[in-house]
């Protein structure tokens, strides 16, 4: 038995694109069907077309969305390894982008002459993502050019469109009505920006830390000596922003930290470190991204206020200790989208082939095989 | 651009296997297209199909032969991961079979009433090597049903049968004409058999170590107390076999030395164990097991007095530390062959889509990427 799939780099995540209808065919629920196809349950997916990683065992099912509401319906799978287990909990960033260009690419959405919106729906989360991919003259690119962190080859690019995503946790986008506030610790008063967009984020200006005077590299063990002085400014930001009613009982999580300074070369705009659960995030969390964008466009705050003012509208590039993000703010259609640009692109079009079933598909199988690559001569 | 390939289970290795035709119509040299095409340089092959371990990131490059000596041509490609390189310097036993199946799936050769031989010749090591592969009734089976350790779905029984391989060192099987010989060691006597078939061996009976009342289990590591007493008795062999003038002038790759025992279950026929560079085998070589199944198939060597007469004529299920290891010999079309069976089925049929070139592809990637795939809410 065979089905038909599409394999998809999604920014940093490999991923295999099903359409529903495909696997309805198979008379086959997807939690047969995936760890079947993929070679699970095997630590090394030796039988099947996983990659035995977190990051290479995923599956997006897509579907035209029959209503109209939106152009497609996605659903997100990670595909266990060494269970023969599929994980529905969450969507995944970097998968989600593999829908959207699975309808540029099938013909499921109109190319628009510019940036081509498609609507998509995941079921895992309940929510509609709109993706943005440059289709000049009303076709995706000859020449695939798109490079982000973390990947070799470019790709096309996608961008991931959060709508309206400000005040979404306290009802506005500057939760305390202003775009910069002071915030007291210990006798030091230091200026913040506080926003609700993605998450509720205290943003501060790395020349307060006296970040400034060192190279954006060496940012992320600076902070270390200064982690609980930065938790408490975070703490003192979720007063202010009317999500605890004092520092102790702010939680761990919300609202997050950034740190942001002006661009000291060509290749970004802004200079941003996010803190998460009190450390340093080693590259951007997506809501973060978001915080860092929708501030950095709002007038008068202090991320404004460090970036050149002849960057291209709408657009935004962040240097992160993973590298360079480019994010977006689009409210061209009346609809406020804010998002992260990343890359995608197809691998290979295939039929796969579904290995016969297994009385045993429960058990896990760590055995090393006895066969040798070395031949006698 | 694309290329047609198909993506294979050998053995426990996967490899992609292209057509030589399909190759060269893309005018790059498979030096120049396989790491494109399977994402390297990255150790995480992330922007292509290679697996991003050394067991998955192999091809397989076939082509007819038109001259008519063999079925298949085929060359051997390990694809390197974190660097943009192609090493054709050996073949490899687990994707040898993909070109066997290959050629049968493909219509290469005709299939016979019960076995179909497919003649292959490896282009890295210069070798014939005929390929058995059930058909019974002249077809491949319906249902899938060939299991090897370190396997989780069944595929195709694939053998691997090496061309007359005895005394291809010394030029006879038995190079001291008999088919039993006793070595003295300090003082004691040791039963052993002597075989040059795969590779110059000794094979010494369990019960003679005192083996036969350990379980299979723990022969691995019941035999490190005496693994310089069966250095010397392999030193004997050397000698009595015309490979050394002395025991110390014996080489320590050759000859081998193999253990075997009765089976003590029904699940295989003989119980063994190999030595190779003074040291016991995690699994068995294949050198190991052409030598081992030569013995038991030959009247009079200690192998055939372990082995219950009345198994199957021609096969052979060898206990091994890593699984039990079927193995053939096989001489119904008068040239004999002896080789180990694998299983190899097609995972998927595919057209790869080829990246864009990068300027820089010789450069290693190893940054992660800052893409999360956590999204807002």
């Amino acid at each position: 038995m065979e089905i038909a799939a599409t394999w998809m780099r999604g920014g940093t995540s490999k991923c295999w694109v099903f359409e529903v209808e495909d696997i309805e065919k198979t008379q086959l629920t997807p939690d047969e069907l995936l760890p079947r196809i993929y070679g699970s349950p095997d630590h090394r997916q030796l039988d099947g077309v996983g990659g035995a990683t977190s990051t290479t065992s995923k599956a997006v099912l897509v579907s035209q969305d029959r209503s109209g509401d939106v152009d497609v319906i996605y659903t997100f799978a990670q595909v266990g390894i060494d269970e023969f287990k599929v994980d529905w909990g969450s969507n995944c960033g970097n998968c989600s982008t593999t829908a959207g260009l699975y309808a540029v690419e099938n013909g499921w959405v109109e190319l628009a002459d510019g940036v081509t919106h498609v609507r998509t729906y995941n079921t895992n989360s309940d929510q509609v993502i709109v993706q943005r991919v440059p289709t000049p003259g009303g076709k995706l690119p000859q020449v695939l050019d798109a490079m982000i962190p973390g990947t070799v080859y470019p790709g096309y690019e996608v961008g991931l469109g959060f709508i309206e995503p400000a005040g979404k946790t306290t009802g506005r986008l500057l939760p305390t009505g202003h775009a910069r506030e002071k915030v007291d610790i210990a006798g030091t008063t230091y200026p913040v920006t506080m926003v609700d967009a993605g998450a509720p984020t205290v943003i501060l200006p790395a020349d307060a830390l006296g970040l400034h005077e060192l190279p954006y590299a060496q940012w992320r063990t600076a902070v270390h000596p200064i982690l609980d002085e930065l938790d408490q400014i975070r703490r003192a930001g979720a007063v202010a922003m009317g999500l605890a009613s004092t520092r102790e009982q702010a939680q761990r999580a919300v609202p997050k930290l950034g740190i942001a300074g002006p661009a000291r070369d060509a290749e970004c705009d802004l200079e941003v470190l996010m803190l998460s659960m009190g450390r340093p995030h080693p590259a951007m969390p997506v809501t973060g991204s978001v915080a860092m964008t929708m501030a950095a466009f709002t007038g008068g705050t202090l991320p404004t206020g460090l970036i050149d003012p002849r960057i291209l509208p709408g657009t935004l590039r962040l240097r992160t200790p993973a590298g360079v993000l480019n994010t977006f703010l689009d409210d061209a259609d009346g609809e406020m989208l804010v998002g992260t640009n990343r890359t995608a692109r197809t691998l290979a079009s295939a039929r796969l082939h579904l290995p016969q079933a297994r009385a045993d598909s429960s058990a896990n199988s760590r055995t090393e095989g006895p066969q040798s690559c070395v031949l006698p001569a």
